[in-house]
C-alpha cells in the first residue's frame, strides 16, 4: 500500500466497522467488484498498482493530502448552513453594477436547480444542444433589442471585462485610428476601470479617464475608442448623442456600458450612435451571488461580427432542411486562433445568461418596463424626498440610483442606514449612493430617507413617485424604439407556460442526466446535488459583493477555506479564486509572472514558450499578458521535445519569461521528462506554468507546485465539480509559489495600479459557485480525491484497452498507459473509407451518447476522458457503441454501403426521418434509429438532423428567426 | 361590477397603475385577450357575467371573500421563511413512529422538487404512467421482500389508519371466526390505538388491548384477530412466534405492525407466521414533515391479496407482447364497489412511497443492513451506558429505542435534554424513551446520557457499541432470510446511476410539466414553484409531530391560518385539516355528524342519503362511519330527484342521519335546487354533507357553508394546489358549521375516547405540504382566487362549446351552461363506430395528452376539466386534437377503415411501433405517431403500447419481473 491508501474512516461515524454515508462511493461510479473487472481487463492488481505503474514515480507525491476527514453529504450541508447563518442578509442597495433582483421560482428551480440544464455541457455538438441554443439566441435577441446594436453574443463573463473586451475590441476594429488612446467616462464603474487599466497596461495603451461632460478636446491626442457608462456610477443619466458623435467625428468608436434594465426607457445605444453596447444582464434574475456568476453581454454595430469575442449562436439549416441552431463562426475562437488570438474568451456563462433571457421571455416588454417605471419611481421618490430635505444631489436624472452629498457624513449615513437593515453606497467620505431595485418597496425608500434626516438632524418628509417631480430622465434620452418584439417575449406569460417550455427544450438536449459525456480535457464528471444545493440559499445568493465585511463572514470563510485546500492539493502556497473562468485564469498567473519580473527588473523577459500540443487558450492569454509566443514542438510520442525546447531556449536567451505545460498533457499522457522541463526553464530565469486543465490526473498522486510549477490555474468546473451549465459558469483559480503571492489579483472596486492586478469585476469571481467545490473536497477528503483519480485512471486506460482492436489509442506513456483520458486515432480508418472522426460523433447521438472530443488535440480523432463518475455499465454502453459503429466504418470500407448512403453519413436520425413514409434509405429504419442494443422505450431523438454549420457562418443570423420558417 | 370584482391592487405596491408580480395572472394561463377570445365563443361579455349566469343566485356568495391581500411571490417566500424561522429544528428522539432520517439529495431534487415526478396524476393511464408504476412496484417489493409477506399494496396513508385497515382486512377475511374482538398489543402505537379505537366504535366491533407478554389465555372471548407491534412502543423486541401461533390456533388471524428499519435485523413477520404486516415506510428517505404525508404500507399473506386495500401495482403486457405495469385488480377500488366498500382508501402515499422505494434501491440490502446496525449500536451503547450509571431499563432487547425507568423525574430528564437540543419521549412522569435514528452520532448518545446522569445525580460514562453487551435483539428473533434480491436493488449505487434512472423513469411519464391533464372531478392546475418551495426547508421538514410545542410556533401559525382562510372561503366556522386524504375527510366528517346525533341521544340517525350520481367513495366512507346508504335516484338532467327524494326520506323517518351531496353535482353542473335539498334533510333531522371535490367551481362564487351545508371536505391536492404526486398525497381538510365543531378530529396521541374522534396518526395529518396550500391562498388573494373560479367556468365552458358540434355535452345547467368541467357523450358516436371512449383516451396519448377522465361518472363519457391554469393555446391543441379524433371516429363508422385495424384502436403507438420495418397497417407511420399538428420535434413516445389490463388481473404478479423479461 502506498501512502495514498484509502484512509481508516473515523471512528464516530464506524460501527462494526461500516461507515455509513461514505460520499466517494456515489460519486465513483465503479463500485469495488466492477473497479476489479476493469482492472484484470487493464492487467494490474490494484488501483495503486495502476497508479504505481501510470505515474512516473520522478513526480509522484509522497504524502497523503493534507486535508480533513470526509464528511457525510448530511454533515456537509449542515457544516454549510452554519456557514450561511454567519452570512447576513440586507435590503442592497449599493448598486455599483449589482442590483438585488427577484429570481422567478420557476426559473430558479427549473433552470438554476435542474441537472437537464446545470449538466450539459458547452453546445459544440448542436444536434443534442437545440434547447439551450434556443435560449442562447433568445438572450442574444434581447440584448440586440435592448440595446439597439444588431448582433450580440451569447454572454461574456462579468461587466468589467466585457469593457476591457471592448476596448481591445475596439482597437482591432477601428479602421480608421489605428493607434492611440482608449478615453473613459469618469462616470465609469470603478471596477471596470480597474481590470480596463490592469489590461491595457500589460498590452502597452493608454486609458485616459476625462469628464465627458465637458467633450473630448480636453484630449489632444488620437483616439481609438471611448467607453462611456449609462447609467453613470453616480446613477446620472445623460443624453449621450452629441459626445458620441464627437467622438466618430475624431474617428474613434465608441462602446457604451449600458444598464440593461434602465434601457427599457433609455434609447439604446445603437440608437444614439454607439458601435458597441457592453453591461451585466445580472439583474434580469440572476441572483447577486455575492459578485458572480453572472452574464455579461456585448452587442456591436453591423459589420463588426467577425471581430467580436465569444460565442455566438447562429441559425443554420439540418439536413431536412429545417432551421436548427449553432455556434457560429467558431474560427473565432480563441483556441483555433492561438497566438493570433485577440481575446481569451472561451467559457460563458450559459447558464446565468439562460436564466436572464428566459426572465426577459417570461416578463415580455411589457413585465420589464413596468419593472423598470417602478424602479425609476422609487429613484425619484427618494430624490425628491432628499433634496425637499434639503440635501444636494449629485445629479436630478437618475434611472434607478441617486447620489446624495453629504460632507464628511457620509460614513454615518451608511452605518445608520446599516442600522436599519439597509446597506447603502459609501461614495468615499462626502456622498451616499443609493440604488432601487426590483424588490425595492415604499417602505424601504421611507427608511433610507430617515436615516439620512435622523442621522444629519433634518426635517423631510417622503415625496411618493408620483408626486416627484423634477428627477425625470432626459426627454431626449426617453427610450422611443420598440424591443422584445420578437413572439418568444410574448408567448410565456403563466408560469404552466414557461414550465412547459423550459421542459421541452432542456428535452432536445442530452445532458449527464441522460448519458456519460466522455469528453476529453472536459472531465464532465458528476455534479452531486449535495454539492449543488447551497448555492441558491438566500444566505449566499443574497450578498452583495460589496457588503461590509461583517455581513459576510461566511462567505469568506468558505473561500478561504476553499483556497486553502486548492493550495494543500497542488501543492502551491497561495490560490486566488478570483478568476471566473480557466482563461482568466490563464490570464492572471500570466499577469503574476509579468509582475515577478518586472519587479525584479526583468522588463525583457517577454516570450512565452508554448508546446505545439497545448490548447490553443494558452496561447490567447499570453498574448493578452504582453507576451510574445514561442512555439516549441512535441515529440513522436506527445511530449515536448528537449531538443527543440534546448533551442528555443537559447535562441531567447535573457528574454524567457514562463513556459505554459499542460499536465498530464492534452494528450493524455504523464510526461516522466517534466521536471527536466522544468529545471531547464528555471535556469533560463523563466517561470513555469502549469495548465490544470487536466488536474483530474493528478489530484492525489502528483502535486504541480511540488514537481517544478511556479503558477498554474485550475478549472474548477472540471476537477472539481462545478457544473458546466452548457457553457458556462467556469471557475479558474489561480495557484502559486509563494514568490508570486504578491502578483495575485486583488480587488478592482480598491485597486490603485498595484502589482495585483484584477481580473475580474468582484474580489472573488463567481463566489456564488464555490460552495460546489468546497462541499466536494469536504465530502471526499485526500483518500477520497485520490480514490477518484484512480478511478478515472482506470476508466481512461479500460476504455483504451477495450477498444484497441477497434480504435488505437494514439498516444500512451510509460507502461503504455494513458492518463485521465485517451485519443482514439481514427485516421487509418478514414483513410480507408472515408468515415470522419465527425461522422462517428455524430453517428453516437443515434446510440444516445454526446460525442467525445473532435479533433483536439489532433485532427481526425476522438479524445475520450471517462471520468471516475461513470460506471461500468455506461462504459460498456459507449464501448459497445463504439464497436457496433467501427463495424458500420468496416461496412463502408469494404463497399458494402456507400458512405454517403451510410448510416454513418447520415446520423444523426430525427423520429421525423425514420418514421417518414418515403423511406428509401440503404439501411433499415431500426438500424437508423435503434443501431446496436439502444433502448426502444427510452430512445432520445434528437430534434434536428445533421446542421449544415458553413452554410450558417455564410448567411449569417443571430437573432431568433420567424416562427414561420419551422413550419414543416 | 359585482362585489367579486377583482379588488384594486395595494397602493405601496403600485406606481403608474401597475402592480409587479401580480401571482394571478402567472396561475391563471389565459391573459386578458385570450380571455375575450373565449368569452365571445361561449357568448358573455365578462367574466363575471359569464359567473352570474352559469351559478345560480340561489346560492351565490354576496361579499367578497374575507381574505389578506395578495402578495407577490417574494413576499410569500419572505414570510414563509419568517413562519420557517419560528420553528426550531432539534436532534430528534422521540420516535413513537417518527424518526429522523437522512433524505439522499439526489432524492430530493429529482423527486419531491422535480415537477416531472410531483405533478404527475395516478397512474390509471397506465401507457404513459410506466416511469412511477415501476418506481410503485419497487416499493412493493421492498415491502414484500421486508416483511416476508408476498403481496404488499402501494401504499397506505399512514401507519394508524394502516393497523386500522388491517382490522377491517382481518375482520372480512379471517373465515373461520367470523365475529368476535380484535385484541390489541399493549406496545402498541399509541396514536395506532386511538385511530383504531374510533374505527371500532363506529362499526361496532371490540377492541381489547392486553399485555401479550402473558398469552391470549387472559382473554377468553372470540378472537378475529391480533395486532402487534414489532419493536414495541417501548423498544422491545420480542420473539413473537409463539403468541402468533398461539393466536391461530384459536382461529385469528395476526397483523405485526413493524418497523421496516428494524426487519433488516429482526425476521420477517410473514415467516414468523404473521398473515398482514403494517407499518411506516417514513425513515426510508421521507421528513419527518411535522407528521406527514409519509407511506405507510401493508404485506398479506398468500390468498388474501384480492381483499388487500389501496392500490395494488401489477404486470401485465403491452399490445406487443413486452412486460407492462399498470394498477392491478382496479374493481377492488372504493369508488367501484360503492356501498359495498369495505375500505374508503383512495389517495395512496404515492409520492413518499417513491422516496422510500429509492432509498432502498440506492442504498440496497447492504446499505440498509449498514444504516440498521448503527442505529442498533448506537441504541446497546445507551441502553449499556444508562444501564452502567444505576439506570433501571424497561427492557433490556432495544433495535432501536430505549424506555428508561426515572420515577417522577421524567420531566426533569426531557426538559435537561431539550436544554442540549434533543428531543426525547416523555413516556408519563415516570419513564422516558430515547430513539436513535439514521442522524444519530456517538457524540448525540453521549449528550443524552450526560442529560440523565447530570439531572439525576449518577456517575456514569458512555459505553460503546462494542463493548455494550446483554442489550441484543434476541437470537431466535435475528433476521436470516434475505430480502432485496432484486437486481434493481444492487444495480443505483452511484449518484450519476441514480440520477439517470430516475430521469429515465420520469421521462417515460406525461405529467403537467409537459402537457394538459384535463382531468374531470381531478382539478389538475398549477402547482407553482413559489407554493413548493418550502416544504423542503429543515425548518419544516425536520420537525417531529410531537415536538414540544415552543418548537413549532412557526407550524402551528401557518396551519392555523390556512384553517381559518378555508374556513372564510368556504363561510363554515371551523375547519380541521387533520384528514390526509379526501377519504379522509369525508370519513372525519360522517363521524362529526355520528357524534352530534349520539350527543343528542339521537342513536337511531343511521342512514346516509347519497344520490346515485356521487363518488362511489362517499358510500364507501358512509359505510365506515357505521351508516347505512340509502340511494336516491337522479333526474334526466343529472340534479338530484326532488320526488325520489321526499320518498326516501319518508321512508327513513327519523333515521336521516346525513345527506352526502357534490356540488356542483359530478355532472359538472350546479343545481339551482341545492338549497331546497338540504332545507328537505334538515327538515327531517339530518345533516347536510357537501362534498368539496368541486370547490374550484365555488370559490369565490359560492359557499357551501352558507347555502345548506353543515360539513364539508375539500381536496387541497384539487383547488387548493398540493400536487397529485402520482397518486398522493392528498389533503382532505374537515370543515364544519359551528354545531359540529366540538365532533372534529382530535390529537390520537392525546385521545381518551371523546367525541373528537381521530381519523389520522398525527394531529395535523400532512403537515408537510400544507404550506403549499397556504401560498396559494396568500398569492391570490380574495379577487385572485375568484378570477381563477371564473376563468375555469370559462375554460370549461369554451371546451363544451368549441366541441359541440364533435362530441355533445351530456348535461348543462341554468344558461344551458356547464360548470367547471364537462362531460363529452361519446355513447353515440359508439354505438355507430365501436369506437370506445378508451379507444380516444389512448389515441389522445399520440397526440401527447393525458386522457380526461373516463368513464366517470357516466360510462361510454369523458369528463375534462382544463382548470383555470391552462393557456388558450393548450387548449385548442386539445380541442384540435379531439377535432381530429372525431374525423378518425367517422372514418371508421363510415367504414373506411376498420375498427380493428384503426389508429384509435391501435393506439397508443410506441417508437418501436412506427419504425417497424415491417409495418403493415392499414394507416402511415404518420398518422399513427404524428397524427394532426403533433410535434415531429417534441415529440412524447409512451413506452409501452396499449396494455392487457385483465390479463394481468388472472395472472397476478406485483413484484418486480426478472429483468430477463424485458429483452425484446
Amino acid at each position: 500500500m502506498t501512502a495514498n491508501a484509502p484512509e481508516t474512516h473515523p471512528s464516530d461515524e464506524t460501527l462494526r466497522g461500516q461507515r455509513v454515508g461514505d460520499f466517494s462511493l456515489r460519486h465513483i461510479g465503479a463500485d469495488e467488484s466492477a473497479q476489479k473487472a476493469m482492472l484484470d481487463v487493464v492487467g494490474y492488481e490494484s488501483l495503486d498498482a495502476l497508479a504505481d505503474a501510470a505515474v512516473p514515480s520522478t513526480i509522484r507525491q509522497e504524502e497523503a493530502l493534507a486535508l480533513e476527514d470526509p464528511r457525510t453529504e448530511a454533515e456537509v450541508l449542515a457544516e454549510l448552513r452554519a456557514l450561511a447563518k454567519k452570512n447576513q442578509t440586507a435590503v442592497q442597495m449599493i448598486g455599483q453594477g449589482y442590483y438585488d433582483t427577484i429570481t422567478p421560482p420557476v426559473l430558479r428551480r427549473n433552470i438554476l436547480e435542474d441537472p437537464a440544464w446545470y449538466t450539459a455541457y458547452t453546445p459544440y455538438q448542436p444536434e443534442i444542444s437545440q434547447g439551450r441554443l434556443e435560449a442562447l439566441l433568445n438572450f442574444q435577441t434581447m440584448v440586440q433589442d435592448l440595446t439597439g446594436l444588431p448582433i450580440a453574443n451569447a454572454s461574456l463573463l462579468d461587466e468589467a471585462s466585457a469593457v476591457a473586451e471592448a476596448a481591445l475590441f475596439m482597437r482591432r476594429a477601428n479602421k480608421k485610428v489605428k493607434e492611440g488612446a482608449i478615453l473613459v467616462d469618469s462616470e465609469i464603474l470603478p471596477q471596470s476601470l480597474a481590470v480596463l487599466q490592469g489590461r491595457s497596461e500589460a498590452l502597452g495603451f493608454d486609458v485616459v479617464v476625462i469628464d465627458v461632460a465637458n467633450g473630448l478636446a480636453q484630449y489632444e491626442g488620437d483616439v481609438v475608442g471611448l467607453v462611456l457608462q449609462q447609467p453613470g456610477v453616480s446613477g446620472v443619466v445623460r443624453d449621450l448623442k452629441d459626445v458620441i458623435a464627437e467622438a466618430k467625428g475624431r474617428g474613434a468608436m465608441v462602446t457604451v456600458a449600458a444598464d440593461l434594465l434602465s434601457l427599457t426607457l433609455i434609447e439604446a445605444p445603437g440608437l444614439q450612435g454607439a458601435d458597441v453596447a457592453v453591461g451585466s444582464a445580472q439583474r434580469f434574475g440572476v441572483p447577486l451571488f455575492f459578485g458572480g456568476p453572472h452574464a455579461a453581454y456585448m452587442a456591436v454595430a453591423k459589420g463588426l461580427e467577425r471581430s467580436l469575442p465569444g460565442r455566438l449562436v447562429g441559425v443554420s439549416v439540418d439536413d431536412a432542411g429545417l432551421p436548427a441552431y449553432r455556434l457560429a463562426l467558431q474560427t473565432r475562437e480563441q483556441h483555433i486562433r492561438r497566438e493570433k488570438a485577440t481575446s481569451n474568451i472561451c467559457t460563458a456563462q450559459a447558464l446565468l445568461a439562460i436564466v436572464a433571457s428566459m426572465y426577459a421571455v417570461y416578463h415580455g416588454p411589457d413585465g420589464l418596463t413596468r419593472i423598470a417605471e417602478r424602479v425609476h419611481g422609487h429613484a425619484r421618490s427618494l430624490a425628491a424626498s432628499l433634496a425637499g430635505a434639503g440635501l444636494e444631489l449629485l445629479h436630478d436624472a437618475p434611472f434607478d440610483t441617486v447620489t446624495v452629498s453629504v460632507p464628511r457624513r457620509a460614513a454615518d449615513v451608511v452605518a445608520a442606514a446599516k442600522e436599519r437593515g439597509i446597506n447603502l453606497r459609501l461614495a468615499g467620505t462626502d456622498a451616499v449612493g443609493i440604488s432601487a431595485d426590483e424588490t425595492t418597496t415604499e417602505a424601504v425608500i421611507a427608511d433610507v430617507v430617515a436615516a439620512f434626516t435622523e442621522t444629519l438632524g433634518l426635517e423631510g418628509e417622503l415625496v411618493s413617485a408620483d408626486a416627484a417631480e423634477g428627477f425625470e430622465i432626459p426627454e431626449s434620452t426617453r427610450r422611443e424604439s420598440e424591443f422584445l418584439t420578437h413572439p418568444i417575449f410574448h408567448s410565456h406569460r403563466s408560469e404552466t407556460q414557461m414550465l412547459r417550455y423550459l421542459r421541452k427544450l432542456s428535452d432536445r438536449d442530452l445532458a449527464l442526466d441522460r448519458t456519460m459525456i466522455p469528453l476529453g480535457s472536459c472531465t464532465m464528471k458528476l455534479n452531486a446535488t449535495a454539492e449543488m444545493e447551497a448555492i441558491s440559499w438566500p444566505e449566499f445568493a443574497s450578498i452583495h459583493p460589496f457588503a461590509p465585511d461583517e455581513q459576510t463572514v461566511g462567505w469568506r470563510e468558505l473561500i478561504s477555506g476553499l483556497e486553502d485546500d486548492l493550495a494543500a492539493i497542488t501543492g502551491y502556497d497561495r490560490v486566488s479564486i478570483q478568476p471566473n473562468a480557466g482563461s482568466q485564469g490563464e490570464l492572471a498567473g500570466l499577469l503574476a509572472i509579468r509582475g515577478y519580473h518586472l519587479a525584479n527588473g526583468d522588463s525583457n523577459r517577454d516570450v512565452c514558450l508554448i508546446p505545439a500540443s497545448a490548447h490553443g487558450t494558452n496561447a490567447a492569454s499570453a498574448v493578452l499578458a504582453g507576451m510574445r509566443v514561442v512555439v516549441v514542438a512535441t515529440a513522436e510520442d506527445g511530449t515536448i521535445d528537449a531538443a527543440d525546447l534546448t533551442a528555443k531556449i537559447e535562441a531567447n536567451e535573457g528574454r524567457i519569461a514562463a513556459i505554459m505545460i499542460t499536465y498530464p498533457s492534452t494528450h493524455g499522457v504523464y510526461d516522466g521528462d517534466v521536471r527536466d522541463v522544468c529545471e531547464a526553464v528555471h535556469a533560463a530565469g523563466g517561470q513555469v506554468y502549469i495548465d490544470g486543465a487536466n488536474m483530474n490526473a493528478l489530484v492525489g498522486l502528483a502535486q504541480p507546485g511540488k514537481f517544478g510549477g511556479d503558477v498554474s490555474h485550475l478549472n474548477l468546473h472540471k476537477t472539481f465539480c462545478i457544473p458546466h451549465g452548457g457553457g458556462g459558469p467556469g471557475v479558474g483559480p489561480v495557484a502559486v509559489r509563494k514568490h508570486l503571492a504578491p502578483f495575485l489579483p486583488g480587488d478592482a472596486n480598491a485597486w490603485h495600479g498595484g502589482a495585483d492586478v484584477p481580473v475580474s469585476a468582484s474580489r472573488f469571481g463567481s463566489a456564488g459557485v464555490l460552495p460546489i467545490s468546497w462541499a466536494y473536497v469536504k465530502l471526499m477528503g485526500g483518500a477520497g480525491l485520490t480514490r477518484a483519480t484512480q478511478a478515472a485512471l482506470l476508466a481512461a486506460n479500460y476504455v483504451s484497452k477495450r477498444l484497441a482492436d477497434y480504435y488505437p489509442t494514439l498516444y500512451t506513456g510509460q507502461s503504455g498507459l494513458v492518463a485521465h483520458e485517451c485519443i482514439l486515432d481514427l485516421r487509418e480508418l478514414t483513410a480507408k473509407s472515408g468515415v470522419t472522426a465527425e461522422d462517428v460523433a455524430k453517428r453516437l447521438i443515434d446510440y444516445g451518447f454526446h460525442a467525445p472530443t473532435l479533433a483536439f488535440p489532433v485532427a481526425g480523432t476522438l479524445m475520450v476522458e471517462p471520468t471516475e463518475s461513470e460506471d461500468l455499465g455506461e462504459i460498456e454502453r459507449f464501448i459497445e457503441a463504439m464497436i457496433s459503429i467501427r463495424a458500420e466504418i468496416d461496412a463502408v470500407a469494404h463497399h458494402e454501403i456507400d458512405l454517403e448512403a451510410s448510416p454513418l453519413r447520415r446520423s444523426p436520425h430525427t423520429a421525423a426521418a425514420v418514421v417518414d413514409s418515403s423511406w428509401d434509405r440503404a439501411y433499415s429504419r431500426e438500424e437508423g434509429a435503434f443501431p446496436g442494443t439502444t433502448s426502444r422505450q427510452d430512445k432520445y431523438f434528437p430534434p434536428v438532423g445533421r446542421i449544415d454549420g458553413a452554410g450558417g457562418d455564410r448567411n449569417l443570423v443571430c437573432s431568433c428567426p420567424p416562427i414561420e420558417s419551422f413550419e414543416n
